[in-house]
């Protein structure tokens, strides 16, 4: 698989054997979450926004209600950068300087812009897969009025760079005869039990997407 | 306490009971985090970084390489946008179109600016005490060559606005009646069994604060 072009904009400069920029790297890390933050410019102020997202080929798309600030601004076809974020550890080092964390991130940079039609509807599916697998098969499908109360965005993704930290600390040479522990503590996301909704008829099942979550 | 003014920049447009403009709710969910997504704008094209920060009071204090682009640009006093998200958990509703997500997030807005001497000092401090408690004490002490290697900046929080949703899913009236499961899979960061670094010597302890991430 290929590489993004590398530039000033995506090139990690800081510890630049942490960055990746193969397309099976950022694409792993992006399907690893399904939710981001996203940053847009508005009159010279950057925001930078909680978001799902759905990753198709080198394409993402994300939803929102058609009120939302974010897509009235992101419709008009505005630069973005889509960041993603796994804390995997707390690198605890002997001097407070070289501690660290392990993690996966990726920056991607596209112009969004918004689709419709066939389009619109696939890309909400693809939304769905990425934040839980055969769930859009089992709700009530969307209706025309659902469909019109969201904008759906897509972006071609440019460029990106994944940036990974690994493994134990580094120390400096002399502070591992310090009698300080150092180390790594493990980070994780996990699910809990699934709380049915108090309304829910009885008899009703738990479907194979929220099952999948248990394992 | 008191509350962030509002304007358009941070006023919560969709969904606005969401919105929380207070400080306490604001300081809450600041505090239960240490890994924000920092989003600046260059030559106009929004950058997302991940990064740690240290809040205290209404000042956020950030560090990195001398070197990192993210410090060169912003220590010449660029607006900011710093977002801090809890992902809570997943809100499966009977319709493709109810879904959502149980989350806190907050949005802070400001100007960052570099310091120096020993305000400086004491915000490394803020910035380890708001990752880890007591590791700053138990950690080798910055050297004069590592503070000169590192760039500290600070921001006052000019306007923030948290948003919060919790509970069960909301679907329209008829679809209740649907044999479809609906609820809420929460979902929780945990930390892991800390594993020391390969290198300590025998017969280190692990530290209060590590012990307390155990609990």
């Amino acid at each position: 698989m290929s590489t993004y072009p590398i530039d000033e904009r995506n090139k990690v400069k800081r510890i630049p054997k942490r960055g990746h920029y193969d397309k099976k790297t950022v694409y792993e890390i992006l399907d690893a979450a399904f939710l981001c933050h996203l940053g847009f410019t508005h009159h010279d102020q950057p925001f930078v926004i909680p978001t799902s997202y759905g990753r198709e080929g080198d394409k993402i798309y994300l939803h929102g209600a058609t009120t939302s600030r974010m897509m009235i601004n992101l419709e008009k076809g505005l630069p973005v950068c889509l960041t993603v974020t796994h804390l995997d550890g707390l690198v605890l080092a002997r001097s407070a300087f070289h501690h660290s964390m392990n993690y996966r991130s990726v920056a991607c940079f596209g112009t969004a812009y918004k689709i419709e039609g066939e389009e619109k509807l696939h890309a909400l599916k693809v939304i769905s897969d990425q934040i839980l697998k055969d769930r859009w098969e089992e709700s009530r499908q969307p209706l025309p009025k659902e469909l019109k109360a969201t904008t759906v965005l897509c972006f071609t993704i440019d460029q990106a760079s994944a940036k990974i930290r690994t493994g134990p600390p580094g120390d400096d040479k002399p502070d591992y005869a310090l009698p300080i522990w150092a180390g790594v503590v493990p980070c994780t996301q996990v699910w809990g039990t699934p709380e049915a909704d108090p309304l829910l008829a009885d008899g009703i099942e738990m479907g194979k997407s929220v099952k999948a979550l248990m394992k």
